[in-house]
Order: structure tokens, then sequence, then C-alpha cells
């Protein structure tokens, strides 16, 4: 298997050293060799090192210490509004700021996002992806600078991994047919249910979460703490709305 | 650069030739591997090589010849049906069928979707991705029997590439500049776009392209005759209404 791939965990603790130039635009070069709808690159890629922005962007990433510590902090972001530039200089009227619009650029944002992973740790350095970028969106969009036809979809942390966390094991998955359907999708059985969460449940880190959260099992504590009925709700409506005030549903 | 994504290109005309289980199954666990909110892996990939699916397939992607012609047709789904099953099993009420964890899952399938074609590309497969996905994605929903939590998000055409057809030159890409920011956002100037766009403006492609559409450049192209206002904007429709009766909206 190709070693970035095989070798992946997510790092979050970094030692305090630059990433050469040359290391971080061959990451970043790899990011555009990916796919995209009809060769439009409908995204953007902000790079940020500076100290006192990755301050301003750290609560916004629920004050993650990576964010802080990580030499740089990448965030990957949805963009119709280059290219519908671009189609203006030239005379014609671009209609892309509405929601398929959207996907479709999360999607060119997001593939070139894990190739830049890729070749970044192919080149020893750390990454981690943080989901927050969704749930403070418009605040990440206005410190950024966004314009309206762009929108943050995912960030990533990168720097080179603190030796004395690192390495570690590979974080385990559930098993392959639990994700793989062949021909149609099947719905699992309950049996089956069982079945694939079967070691993540009986793991020392599974049984550590159960004490240390006070719940009586590992779904709990999705449901419970990590990830409300409540919360789930609030950024569901704040990033429509992020989707809106960007330009993105019209 | 990992050769796979340095060599990248967009394969659209297979051999008749079946991609051995091994292969497949390396790809598969590939896309596993990638990095997953939570640890909760919110997608399912559908493997689609019957035939007749294909068939039933092709017209929701425009009757594109790679559906029918590829030996797999790879669905890329978010899928928040899986997780919440096994939290109703542990006598928890998860709250998923929401915006901000389609937008979550969707991710997750991406990354793994990426993951999937380098791991292929690495062992001499083809691949092409189908945007297609979102314009139909209840009829694919249907065709592959995915139930309310599961929508697709994007496809994947893979097999061996024709050698009659390749290797072919990589696409062209923007300069770098033209979608990396350092720090925050810098709009572009009118010149600087002119830059952006003057090397695919000038190729003979866009040149044929132009004479083929009768329109007076590639701009118009995009904008009158691929991604027209009328269609992104059915589109976006469409695509929200599945989002809605796949249960991502509630």
């Amino acid at each position: 298997m190709i070693p970035a791939i095989e070798q992946h965990r997510s790092v979050r603790q970094f030692l305090d050293k630059p990433i050469p130039e040359t290391v971080l635009t061959q990451a970043l070069i790899a990011a555009t060799r990916a796919s995209t709808v009809g060769t439009m690159q409908l995204y953007s890629i902000i790079v940020t090192t500076d100290a006192e922005l990755k301050q301003k962007l750290a609560p916004q990433h629920f004050n993650q210490p990576m964010v802080t510590q990580a030499p740089a902090v990448v965030t990957f972001c949805a963009d119709v509004a280059r290219f519908e530039q671009w189609c203006k200089q030239r005379d014609t009227q671009p209609a892309y700021q509405n929601f398929v619009w959207y996907v479709n650029a999360a999607i060119d944002a997001l593939i070139a996002s894990e190739n830049f992973c890729l070749q970044a740790q192919n080149d020893n350095l750390g990454i981690c992806y943080l989901g927050t970028t969704l749930y403070n969106a418009s605040e990440i969009a206005d410190i950024l600078q966004l314009p309206r036809g762009v929108i943050p979809v995912t960030t990533v942390a990168v720097g080179y991994p603190d030796p004395k966390h690192y390495p570690i094991a590979v974080t385990p998955r559930l098993p392959l047919e639990a994700v793989v359907h062949k021909q149609t999708y099947h719905q699992p059985t309950p049996k089956q249910i069982d079945e694939f969460w079967r070691e993540t449940e009986n793991s020392d880190q599974t049984r550590r979460l159960i004490t240390e959260n006070g719940q009586p099992n590992l779904a709990a504590i999705f449901t419970q703490c990590r990830y409300t009925k409540k919360d789930n709700e609030t950024f569901s409506k704040k990033y429509l709305e992020a989707l809106r005030s960007q330009g993105f549903m019209q």
C-alpha cells in the first residue's frame, strides 16, 4: 500500500519547527494534481503561519492546541469566486453561487486536501483534520477575509510530529465489510452491528473513556457528550447561514 | 512526489478486464485508512460490478460511456445511518440526520474516495470521478437501495486504462499562486486573473473547443454550454430535495 496511506495517524502534538518552503510547496502542488470538476479548480487553500492570525483562529476551533502549536494551519475553501471573476472579465454571466456548486467546489477542495495531507506525510510531516471548521465557518471566513463565493470546508494543522508523543499505533477501523457494500446497499442486521463495533467497544481506550465520562457505553459518549442533538442542530443552522451569507444559496 | 499523485490523469476508456479481488480490496482498505470525524467512519462505499445495475446507473450519469464500460462503478456515500443504528442498539438517541452531519459525512466519504483512487492508480488502474452523482442523487439512491441517512456524494469509475488511449499528458492546472493564499485570502486583480488563465486560454484544446462550440471564448463554453444558470439552479434544488428525502435536513 502507498506508505503515506498505510501509515497515516492524526498528529496533534507538533515540534516548534517551521516547514521548509520547498516541502510545503510540494504538498500544495500535490493538492492541485487532484481531479477537479471541469478542470475548474473550485477551491482556494489558505496557508496561515502568522502567530497572531493563528491566535485569532484558535477560539473558532474551540482552542484545540494544535491550531497555535502547528507551524501551519491550512484552510481548504470551496471557491467559485475566482472562476466567476474570470467569467465576468470575459463578458459572460456565471451562475455558480448556488448549492450544487457549493458541493462541487467542496468535493474539489476535499480531494485536494487529501492529496496535500498524503504528500505532507510522505515528507515526514504530521497532519490533523479539524472538523471544527464547519462549526464556525462565518467567523473563520471573516478572519481569513474570504469574499462572497468562498467558504471554509476543512482545515488541516500540519507540522513535524513531536517525537515525545510519536510514533503511535494506527487508529483501528470498523471491519471492511461494515463500510463496503457489493452491488447495492445492504442494511446490517442488529447482530452485524454488534460485530462491527465489538473490537472498538472492547478496547482499553473505550473502557477508560466510559469511566472518565461516567456514561453507560461508548454510544452515549458520542450522543450525550461529544456531539449532542442541541449542538448538531445549532451548527447545522450556523453552517447553512454561512452558506447563505457567503452567497451559495442563490 | 508520490507517483500516484504526480501521474494522475482521469481515465475514461477502459479495457474489458475485471479488477482482481485482491487489488480492489487493497484500494478499499486504503479508503478506510483516511481520517474520519471522531473515528465514526460516516460513509459507505457501494461497489457495483453487475452489468445490469451499471446499465441502470448509466442514464443517471447522463450515459457517460465509462459507467457501463468500467468494470467497477464505486459510489461513495455520506452515511450516518449505520452509526445511528449502533447508537439505537445501545439505547441512546442519536441526532445526526441534519445538515452539518451531512457535510461531516461527505468530508469522510471524499477523503476516503481520494485514498481509494490513489491506491487504485498505484496498482495500475485508472479512475474518473463522476460529478453527475449530485445531479441525480435521488435516482441513484433508489437504484442502490440507500436507506434514510445515506446519500451519494461522488462516484468513481475504475478499471484498467485502454492502452489505445493511454498514457496521455497530465491536464494543466492554474499556476499555484492562483489557488494558494498566504495568511489570508487575497482577491486577484483583473490582470492576475488574465495571467492565471493565459496558458489554458492559449492552448490548442481551447481553440478547438471554441470552434466546435461556436462560442466567443472558453468562459462562454462553461456558462452557456456546459454548466448553465438554468441547470445549476435545477440541480441545486434537486440535491437539496434529495438531502431532505434522505433525512439530512432535520
